[in-house]
């Protein structure tokens, strides 16, 4: 930390750049504790993810990108939980050459995210990482008593939808090491992708149809196969139609230019859509009341008896399994 | 990671390790978010803090110790804000060199400290920290609504009290790299001192006396003149008598044997007590109830009009302000 100007102290960070993004509950980042009551009838759903330099993203990524993906990746949960955003710490772990510009850039990028997902800024914890930067979220929602929307509650005979396109965040992360694929694809399907890949968007508006309508609900960002796979298990298997797995044009172009693509398109992860089961009968008021919000909503496949990964039936009549599963940074 | 026995996957680690300590509303850590509803009538309490190894603990502390330390320090500011605990998430940010050993020993710490404390593991999220291991914990306590005892809210004329004995976690952190002083200390000194640094003892038991009595409060984990510093403000300061500041046997011997320890002592940091500013006419109940407990707490000074620093009457007839203020690994 030697040379450079002086550095603002932890308290002096707090004031300049957190202070002002403080929540109702957080009485101005100006204690150590804040506090958070669910609505009367409601529970808290509480999720935590964290994402490091090097392995989640790339340390040159613009940071106001990163404040974004960092809140998205846990908002992304409680939409897939059928929960109602209310509030986040913030745990903030700087590498040694961390800037002031930096920091704005981030503390920006963060209060336009958590302004629109509706959430407050509740408290956290600056701190040296003494290696890359580490940016951690807690992230409050809440949902009507006993109404969190699980992940294993899926029944034989469920339809299997997912919100969305699937495979635009692995590509586009693939993207960034100049492929050959690339040169199939015009400037606008690689800015989508690059795109998707940065700046997940959780599916906020999806949490009441979840509540109303699905057996069992999670993200796909560790992958579309792999967290299938998390989903079932216990005699529940899936066949999934993979040519009824919803792509982007981009992604479309991707996968007529370079086939393999199809592996890391339904395994890749850093999708922040929703995989959901929906029993049969709720299926028809289900869709409708998604592309009632103008949210796009496919089934894909089925929960079936069986204790094997789920299965993927190819356009050319193969079935096929992803046993690669799901990605994981660990 | 190449070579060496193969590695479990984060999934595998999460059912080995850390599904035995899920609590209610964590659905066995099969799931991808948690559900907490306070008791009827309370407010949650949340906070965050994150120690990171060679900056706020030696990496070579043993792992159960650590998981006792991640977990006290937030269960210290619960205890602070009259919180009781409720539970916790985990962000376990590992270095590319852990070991199953370590993590089994860290679990295992961490199960004795929760159960400890009467709360609960909610879910979190591990992931490679590509640099030093770091450990963020958010806690949640609950407090009767509206009753989270504040940092900021002391009157002039309180009376400030600190509880058990002020220094022993900074010269037990000092005791590590071998201080001349520390030749004074018979072995028992020794190891109170470096136990107070390894290991946090929040004041749980203290939190309904908070709420009954304080008007504000705080723990000193930043050391107790800092901390002081950051309770008061807006025209209130503070007047310590040195003298009164409690200090453990361990601690008196080391400050006799080398009389500038006094500035470590009062600015340290890593002291997981509790400052607190009790109104005069409340004071009689507030002592009577920690002795009721058998909990040792000793009035230090009062909150007087004024600007400045925290002012330490010393015994010596001098005044002296500690302006280094407080500790701050940032």
């Amino acid at each position: 930390m030697a040379g450079g100007p002086p550095r603002p102290s932890e308290d002096g960070l707090i004031a300049r750049y957190f202070a002002p993004l403080a929540g109702p509950g957080a009485d101005g980042m100006r204690d150590d504790a804040a506090t958070l009551t669910p609505s009367p009838g409601c529970d808290l759903v509480l999720t935590a993810d964290a994402i490091v330099a090097g392995i989640h993203y790339f340390p040159d990524d613009p940071p106001a990108s990163l404040a974004r993906k960092a809140l998205g990746v846990n908002l992304s949960d409680l939409a897939a939980k059928g929960a109602v955003p209310r509030g986040v710490l913030l745990t903030l772990a700087l590498p040694d050459d961390w800037t002031e510009d930096w920091l704005a850039g981030f503390t920006e990028g963060l209060a336009g995210a958590l302004a629109g997902a509706g959430c407050a800024l509740l408290g956290g914890d600056t701190v040296r990482s003494g290696g890359p930067a580490l940016i951690g979220v807690t992230a409050f929602g809440e949902v009507p008593a006993g109404g969190m929307v699980r992940r294993t509650t899926a029944r034989i005979g469920d339809r299997l939808c997912v919100s969305g396109t699937v495979g635009d965040g692995a590509l586009g992360l693939r993207l960034r090491r100049g492929p050959a694929w690339a040169a199939s694809l015009d400037g606008a399907m690689r800015a989508h992708l690059a795109d998707r890949y940065l700046h997940p968007r959780p599916r906020l508006p999806l949490a009441p149809l979840l509540r109303r309508h699905a057996r069992a609900a999670m993200d796909i960002s560790d992958g579309f196969a792999g967290d299938l796979a998390k989903m079932l298990g216990g005699g529940r298997g899936a066949l999934v139609e993979a040519g009824a797995v919803p792509l982007s044009p981009a992604a479309a172009a991707a996968l007529a230019a370079e086939p393999g693509l199809i592996a890391p398109i339904l395994t890749g992860g850093d999708d922040y859509e929703v995989l959901c089961a929906v029993a049969p009968e709720a299926l028809d008021a289900f869709l409708s009341d998604c592309a009632g919000i103008g949210l796009a909503m496919t089934p894909v496949g089925t929960v079936i008896a069986g204790d094997g990964p789920p299965a993927f039936a190819m356009p050319d009549g193969t079935r096929h399994e992803f046993a690669a599963g799901s990605f994981s940074h660990f």
